[in-house]
């Protein structure tokens, strides 16, 4: 059956961010759709952002285009430009290497759900709020200077 | 700006099927949102159903994972188990290669829109309900037998 059940497929607020900068993510609550369905070519998450959550810190991928429809309620899209309102039927695209760090904010009071498709690579990824890296090496996250998180 | 201006993208309802099948599409218009954003890493369809139109006649990909999302509308998903109601918020997923013929038919009375994703692929394309295939040498649509379409 093509038609997914969203109820069926695991739901977790996980993250890899250190705890320093795990807290504002908290309240992100997402299914990876792809290694339920079979689908290899992109990701696909179904993501609720709860009242003041954020989809991940700011950040931008060296090697990965990413892209973001709103389903349901509204999120603030914060990037290098300013603060943009996305509400259902909205789109976003982030094409890789952009150098935009960007990020999605629930400041209302209602959940806000969305899809985000993403290629995942091994490539770099950069957080310019926040003293994090991801140098592409397949060690994760740490701190911009290389070193580890505790 | 990455949120999308869906004004300012080009529509069509634009089809490479032969006449004898572009009937049933021609109230299908899409967006394609990649070539607009600078997204490569896969493609993006922005697709308003007209009440009436098909999403396509019924097809599967030996080469391509095709994800849908429903923005608003509704539309009823037909492939070979039956037929399964799609709303506002439900998403389906077309795994390459599972030979299960699927396309989205608008049967209401008001517009349905979705996003598609796909990252498409030079492989070939099955059509079960109508006398057409992609055999996967680039030379598009052709007869089941390979004969030219006139």
């Amino acid at each position: 059956m093509p038609k997914l059940d969203l109820d069926a497929i695991p739901q977790t607020n996980h993250t890899g961010y250190p705890t320093e900068y795990a807290q504002e993510v908290a309240g992100r609550f997402y299914r990876r759709i792809a290694p339920e369905t079979g689908l290899t070519d992109f990701g696909v998450s179904h993501v609720t952002l709860m009242p003041g959550a954020w989809s991940s810190q700011r950040h931008w991928h060296e090697d990965e285009d990413e892209f973001v429809v709103i389903l349901s309620g509204e999120a603030i899209l914060i990037d290098e430009d300013g603060r943009t309102p996305m509400a259902a039927g909205d789109m976003a695209a982030f094409p890789k290497n952009d150098g935009n760090g960007h990020h999605l904010v629930n400041e209302s009071d209602t959940d806000c759900m969305f899809v985000v498709v993403g290629r995942p690579a091994a490539g770099a990824c950069h957080y310019p709020d926040v003293d994090m890296h991801i140098f592409g090496d397949g060690a994760g996250f740490r701190r911009k200077d290389g070193s580890a998180f505790p």
